[in-house]
């Protein structure tokens, strides 16, 4: 954590800034550890949480008094006001308070798309939001490790989805089985997002789980994406429950292959543009080739047509391209780690039509 | 929705603007019936929801592209920028482009606690957060009707917990039956809020359920709180696995004996801090007596101590006394609308323990 500590504050100090108020959920993760709850919404008794990075010391959570304990499990000092309680509930005085004691006029760099503005009146503050999001593209080995862990309940998700799909049960009641099999596999709640559609919903590329009843023959698109410790997996299978038509194994084929293809390609020094050329040539499909992943489920490196992103070690990126047409769709998806030599798949799960 | 906009349209001109910004995500729902999804924490293709009201005008809501339809559903303007897509993504550069272009140099009442200060920066602003926040304490009919929506997802999901608690399960496996059961009743995902523990777990008030096993004679405490078309539900029962303790019976008697004697109570005019008293009497819980609820899931009326708020008609409530000690808890919640000779209780669950 100190390599992402340190280039966090080398951005504060490009900016003419001593110190980093980090205001983005995704960030305040990525330097701390620290992930609030997010599943129900903003808690009408907490401000989203803030973090407070200054060169040579660990980072200054600032949160809610029932916040504190999961906040200092990362080692991080922290700072709190009022949460719930009998008492009038106004976190966002008192994260005004705790955050005014702190940084005393100094000029801090921050994230305005995310910090409230009644926070900032008052701040002297330097924008270094779009370079964080991009410094955040390369993880260290820690955040490795989460990713996997991510990526174990995905597996787990997976695995579920071709156990249990089977002609007469809905959308949302495999939904429900795979979420089950997600949680247990963690021991508790974890929010996931999720495409899960079957039959012709698979040619409109994704969405949520209905109450579509499967069919014999249908294909079932599962893009299964949890966070686990505050780090994102993401996963996506296609297979069908029965016998798939001859057209969803030659959809399968193509993106099984451009999947392939892009996975051999991977190492530093590709430009994601190219990747995402090298990927698409022979298919159409109305979306990315691939992202970033991490404390946000959708990052940098994108791989989309044009991108000058070069890749690096650390970087981790979820390839997902797909074939999408007629009556069906398919999509396949591994998650894999840039190297020094190429890259390693950290994805276990099945991609077998 | 006339109603309350006109309200909140009234609020920004006793602040001196002519124009309403909403940026809590809550006052967004309120004032356009359009709820974000929330599951799974900011989206990288969307700033949060804005909407902003003029007098005798549909709100306009500026959301991205992806959100255009599901935002209009409500009758709104939509006023979009670029969402998911193969190139940059810059939802606050989009969002703020398409603000500026509406707002104009007037003078805009807002909510600080919630405008990002990218956003707010260049606008000239007054302050009316808490207002709107008191303001959606009464609702209109419109909304008790979506809160009696969510309450039915409430009451499938305590008819599943009584249904499928048995020794030997985690609690964790029983969560997911009861989420499967709320599901299956709304049809699609919805974002659930829960307490769920067991055993010597309930004397600790709630938690989230975990990999305890059911044993025997175990007391559950279910607290549910799942929201949909934007508005949430409440509802709380514990009852026993098997035969419960002579401590249980003497909790559970003590907390339904409360609920009942604010119910009885509950009419307009009633002090909130009052009803607080008349529930607590001979009982001792370390939480509120109850609270509103609506686009969030705890707001005025809060019935805590002290509370000078008078209760009006179409106000909502959940009312959920407890009692807690030595290694079981017991609570009970019902949400009731305060009408003009009383209240209506709107919950449809057991609280049999």
């Amino acid at each position: 954590m100190e390599s992402r500590r340190r280039r966090a504050i080398e951005i504060a100090r490009q900016a003419g800034a001593d110190a980093l108020l980090a205001a983005d959920p995704a960030t305040v993760t990525w330097l701390t550890g620290y992930a609030a709850d997010i599943e129900t919404g903003p808690s009408p008794f907490a401000h989203a949480p803030l973090a407070l990075l200054e060169a040579g010391a660990a980072p200054v959570l600032i949160v809610s008094e029932d916040e504190a304990d999961a906040a200092a499990a990362g080692g991080c000092e922290v700072a709190t006001y009022p949460g719930f309680g009998l008492g009038p509930i106004d976190p966002l005085g008192g994260a005004a308070r705790v955050l005014s004691g702190l940084v005393a006029g100094a000029m801090i760099a921050t994230e305005g798309g995310a910090l409230a503005a009644a926070l900032a009146a008052g701040l002297r503050t330097a924008e270094v939001g779009p370079d964080l999001a991009r410094a955040r593209a390369v993880k260290d080995d820690d955040e490795i490790d989460l990713i996997r862990s991510a990526l174990a309940l995905c597996d787990a998700g997976q695995r579920a989805v071709r156990r249990h799909a089977q002609p007469g049960m809905t959308e949302i009641a495999l939904w429900a089985l795979v979420r089950t099999a997600i949680e247990h596999e963690a021991g508790e709640r974890v929010p996931v997002l999720a495409d899960l559609v079957t039959g012709p919903r698979t040619a409109g590329v994704g969405g949520a789980p209905g109450e579509r009843v499967l069919d014999e023959g249908d294909l079932v698109l599962c893009d299964l994406v949890p966070r686990r410790f505050g780090y994102w997996g993401d996963s996506c299978a296609t297979f069908a429950v029965g016998e798939p038509s001859a057209d969803a194994r030659s959809r399968h084929r193509a993106a099984a292959d451009a999947l392939q293809r892009a996975i051999e390609a991977v190492r530093p020094g590709v430009v994601a543009g190219d990747l995402d050329t090298l990927a698409r040539t022979g298919l159409e499909y109305p979306h990315h080739t691939g992202h970033g992943l991490g404390t946000t489920w959708h990052e940098e490196p994108r791989i989309v047509p044009g991108s000058t992103t070069v890749l690096e070690p650390g970087m981790v990126i979820a390839l997902e391209p797909g074939s999408y047409g007629g009556d069906e769709g398919v999509r396949v998806e591994q998650v894999v780690l840039v190297t020094d030599g190429g890259c390693e798949v950290l994805s276990g799960h099945e991609l077998a039509l």
